[in-house]
């Protein structure tokens, strides 16, 4: 326990001071050891019923005479020869050899208004039907089962309501099985390790999500992009791809694309099912945003349509219900279930079985179609307040894209513009969203960007828009680039 | 939809014969399509008030006509030229690099008495206890950001917990950061996935527990034994190893080693520490039992000795709370979890956060504390079964290991007995183990078993012991080997 310091209210030595002598005298007289850890500043307010920035004031102090060191997010802790005394491990040299990640994936910004994060609104989350689902699914027989550990393929209550499901929607054939995952990442991350090995070919989508990107080029698999137009992944490049490269796996999104927000016509989806298959490659469909379409008619899965037995289907509860709560499945044929469940062993025994027991009667109880419809017709504001945005306060010469579901979509700024360069007026201005960059695989797009509208109500859509638009058109006026009237031409 | 097959309970056509006859109809006419999914029997017989067995002899007759399909566990199938018709992905060619496992890791048996499994006693569960705890963690402020998409490293207000916890038990260093895992298991595969590249050599103790030595395997390095005795790794072998083989991660359970329950003395412990530290090699300690201490005091953590900063300590809920929530924590210099944050986002994303949530209010409310106690206490008395009925029941010249916590002890029977040829006798008498083969690297041991006492109530490992005995005895006394009359000697 740390020792509590007396504070005299009634001393006529401020109280930082107080603090600081007190704690001074502790370390200096070895009271207090080197490497151990003061109280948060909150934490010791708290305890001495002070102001936290007295406590600040007061260890700030002992900073400045080097006898405690602040680490932000876990606290200060008072210095001395620890780890010094003896010749520690030297990390740098142990760590040389993994390669770094070229660039967080999630951008956190404290901006206004962020299009950075493809998630949904916290303000759509029905809390009271969670509490209820939550209380209902350890109420039943199966609570001390929930507790206990469990089976790798996944809480067999819900693994059994998904291939039903399956069933129903087409998605799951004779020769399939179900394993459950923690969401559609670990889904890729496992199909990645097991089949991929150094050297392997891999088509993605370019730009792709780097979560798929980074996950696959970490098995030593080289990835090659297939350009993304207004209809996702052209069919015809694809195939040649597929002949001129002998990819092991071919990774799809075909609905609401992440980041370019396209959809997969239906034929384009035979084509590519009827090519893969010619190739003897497998295919993963990811299909994170399908059950987000606010507009026009679901097409049917690859995984439906392929009779193959080629395509390796990837769904989740992520995004059409809580992202927090990492449940997602795997369906593909049983031969490679099995050595995928043996993977999942290795990586964490199995999911989290609170989770699926939670969401399995989120669903079985009807709450899950309703959150879901209101998901949908919150998510048809979001989008066209972002269509009509773009299209009212972008800069002539933009482009992009005009999905009808999911959670992005995609803005090509005219030349010169960059839109990393500009992120940083954006941000000033209180708007934050992800430059391209971070999702190209070859193909350059230096105007390239992603919009992400599902998290934000429609007026915040329509304000971070027109800022954004103000901070292009200036930069296109400094530029001396033409003005001019017309709106902004779609993609698509 | 699945048609509604009509039945006339009034006809002298029997229930099932007219079920069969309606399926086969539409099955012939094409009504069903080929691979399309049947009700289950009980959800058929649900739908139709009819008996189980009813819809079974149904099924049974058109799977006897090969007009339907079952596949255990995912129901019936109507068979036809789906996936035939045309050539499909040939699976075997595919899977055809990655190595299989030897044998399932977890032994799901229907004995009546199992000691196969390591984990708690599901009895012990404080249900309502949980229940509140699930209500107060949603009923908070917290509730949409435990729903919402989350951070890598974990739910911050869980990793300030730990971090506080840290600091107060002297594992956290000022060099040091905790970066939140699905339990010990996935710490386990992000600091083997970090850390290791093929050839690289891991110390591991012999017999391990699979989860650590396939964990390893996988990456490609080279695994070397350090043989367990009474008293854990020897520091001397431990030490001669990191000379010879220059390891680059020394992994070590230094308490209650699973699958032998030893624990490294003190000294064992600065030693081990020291010697690693000298040969530059990452030591990985792997505590997922520390807390389940029932005899003695605690022994000093390596992490916390350690002022070199060279271990890696693995933590988890898991053992003594619930293992069905998949939470643990790594603690390290923070160069390395940076790293390893980055390869749990392109796994996972993050460690689901309700069950973080859930547990941080569990731990909070003092909850945690209350049940450990009560853990405590049933594990003391199931330890105290095992060992007397261990030395009671099991024949002359097994040896066993006296824990003094944990869930495991290990058993070696005497030549030329061989626990796996023995094992289905066991269970033909509705008893099982883990046979030592599962657990070991390098080093045969016939003899060795592995008996998980922790989740039986203790007349129940009485019994099951008991049987043991009687099936080791007789077939000690088949062989002839001479039969002794003095107790069991302890291996401590």
């Amino acid at each position: 326990m740390f020792p509590r310091p007396q504070i005299d209210s009634a001393s006529e030595v401020p109280l930082y001071r107080q603090l600081y002598i007190q704690l001074k005298d502790w370390i200096e007289s070895g009271r207090l050891s080197s490497g151990e850890r003061l109280p948060s500043t909150r934490g010791m307010a708290g305890l001495l019923g002070l102001n936290r920035a007295t406590v600040s004031a007061a260890y700030s102090l002992l900073e400045a005479e080097e006898l405690i060191q602040g680490h932000v997010g876990r606290g200060s802790f008072v210095i001395g020869d620890a780890g010094t005394g003896r010749p520690g491990l030297d990390w740098d040299q142990v760590l040389d050899g993994p390669e770094r990640l070229p660039a967080p994936l999630t951008h956190a910004s404290e901006a206004a208004i962020s299009f950075a994060t493809s998630s949904p609104c916290a303000d759509l989350f029905p809390l009271e039907e969670f509490r209820a689902a939550c209380g209902e699914a350890l109420a039943g027989p199966r609570a001390a089962a929930i507790l206990q550990l469990g089976s790798p393929s996944g809480y067999p209550p819900l693994r059994e309501y998904l291939l039903a499901r399956g069933a129903q929607d087409g998605t799951l054939h004779p020769q399939d099985e179900i394993l459950i995952t923690n969401g559609c990442q670990q889904g890729l991350d496992l199909v990645g390790r097991v089949l991929l090995r150094p050297g392997d070919v891999v088509l993605v989508e370019d730009p792709i999500y780097p979560g798929v990107k980074h996950s696959m080029a970490r098995t030593g698999a080289r990835l090659v992009g297939i350009p993304v137009g207004p209809n996702g992944a052209g069919p015809d490049v694809l195939g040649r791809a597929l002949v001129r490269e002998k990819p092991r796996l071919v990774v799809i999104t075909p609905n609401f694309h992440n980041p370019t927000g396209t959809t997969l016509p239906a034929d384009a989806r035979e084509a590519i099912l009827e090519r893969t298959r010619e190739a003897g490659a497998v295919l993963v469909e990811n299909d994170s945003y399908g059950e987000l379409r606010y507009q026009g008619e679901a097409l049917p899965p690859l995984k439906q349509l392929d009779r193959s037995g080629s395509t390796v289907l990837l769904r989740s509860f992520s995004k059409v219900a809580f992202p927090g709560l990492r449940v997602g499945w795997i369906t593909a044929p049983s031969a490679l279930i099995a050595l995928l469940t043996e993977a999942k062993q290795l990586v964490d025994l199995h999911t989290d079985h609170l989770s699926q027991a939670v969401l399995l009667q989120f669903a079985e109880s009807g709450r899950l179609a309703e959150h879901q419809a209101r998901v949908l017709a919150a998510g048809a504001d979001c989008l066209a307040a972002a269509l009509e945005s773009c299209e009212r306060c972008l800069p002539a010469g933009t482009r992009f894209t005009r999905p009808r579901g999911g959670m992005n979509l995609w803005v090509r700024l005219p030349a010169p513009l960059d839109s990393l360069d500009l992120l940083s007026r954006a941000e000033r201005e209180g708007v934050t969203y992800l430059p391209g960059r971070y999702f190209e695989v070859a193909r350059r797009e230096p105007g390239g960007l992603r919009l992400s509208f599902a998290g934000l109500p429609p007026e915040k859509i329509r304000r971070g828009v027109a800022v954004l638009g103000k901070v292009f058109s200036s930069e296109l006026e400094r530029l001396g680039a033409p003005r001019r009237a017309e709106p902004a031409p779609a993609m698509v």
